[in-house]
């Protein structure tokens, strides 16, 4: 896998992840310098090319001059993810995210507010590529991600595991009337048609945001920051 | 000026400007259909295109079958926006918000979050071009915008007319320990060096979102989303 950007970089560097091989824009200085000093120190193989050879490796056509060659995505066990801990347990779950973008975005914010992790599907949802890595800005790198078969799989065995599983959508409770102060799991939906109604169905609640305006939804990563953070006040 | 996807012409449909043309795909069905029928209520004229006359006027490569056809976008008064209103203010300012793609998403969470507008530099920032307004979901046909010298001179004409003015960023007070329950404008940073430092001393106060991963920085959009809604939540 091909890990790219100059933050996204710098993030796997922080890791103990294995790297292959780091390809660095000749003349590297500022964070490029930094990444290549950074690389030196754990002796990760640094090669440097023209811009010309990294366009041509550039997966995403945004390399920002570093390209870091890695093995396939460590994906987490479910069961690690889900394991008891000194404090609440915070998850999130990502039922029929398609959108790399969204993907990536929604691992960031769950990283940013110290989720234990995120759980997609094996199928029919977007994977951690190289793309999803560089537009968490790196925070796929630090936050834990385990596939599961289906996502209503999850839902039940994180029932029984102890977690309130809500779903977030347009229809439900008001997300600031609720306790999100145990141990609970968000079910965030897709672009297209959100969490769908039989997972709905299994989740414990329904949790919406108020809307005020003429437009009827939120992006799905603004929409799961504003309720992680939520969850993140009230344990406070 | 074109506005190009589903959503984002539907909100248009929904408010009273004027459409000089809608280009939608031939034997549109579903979402198109419902657009035709809309149009043809506000005697929109409709042109009836196939995929490649579409793709070849598209400016985002992402039209969805359907084009609109709409003069430039009609900017607000800078005092309109801030004028005196008979519940609290809540104004959102970008500073160097330099992606098209950032501004849409800011333009889509404020207008969710019922904010009463948003101020935007003339220079050195993302203008509210076709592909905001479709990245905004069509949320830009519905919150004022408005343009001004600087963002500086905002804060500043803010100030006197009675407005807390808060910067966003990652070196300031709890955002859960201050109050945001009066008149307030949230000042956003852009991809690159977020609010500038003259803003940020100009600022009442730099509010900060508490971080708990490694990764040191949420999106602007997702940022600016926690903020207004802990404003929302506050208010209610």
């Amino acid at each position: 896998m091909k890990i790219e950007g100059r933050n996204a970089v710098l993030e796997l560097l922080k890791t103990d992840k294995d790297i292959d091989k780091i390809m660095l824009l000749k003349g590297a200085d500022g964070s490029l310098g930094r990444i290549f000093a950074l690389a030196r120190g754990k002796n990760v193989r640094v090669q440097f090319a023209d811009a010309r050879l990294l366009d041509k490796e550039s997966e995403t056509g945004r390399c920002q001059g570093v390209i870091a060659f890695v093995s396939e995505y460590a994906y987490a066990d479910f069961s690690e993810l889900c394991a008891p801990k000194a404090g609440p347990r915070l998850l999130v779950l990502c039922d029929g995210v398609e959108d790399v973008h969204n993907l990536g975005s929604i691992l960031r914010v769950a990283e940013c507010a110290g989720a234990d992790g995120v759980i997609i599907p094996k199928n029919k949802s977007a994977q951690v590529t190289g793309a999803a890595v560089r537009i968490s800005e790196g925070a796929a790198s630090h936050i834990k991600v385990a596939r599961v078969p289906g996502i209503n799989y999850a839902v039940d065995e994180l029932k029984k595991r102890g977690f309130w599983v809500y779903a977030l959508e347009a229809d439900g409770e008001d997300i600031y009337a609720s306790d999100l102060t145990g141990d609970i799991a968000l079910v965030v939906g897709g672009e297209n048609s959100g969490v769908s109604p039989l997972t709905k169905k299994k989740c414990d609640k329904v949790l919406s945001l108020p809307l005020a305006g003429k437009v009827n939804s939120l992006n799905a990563s603004v929409a799961l920051g504003i309720a992680v953070y939520e969850a993140v006040r009230q344990r406070r």
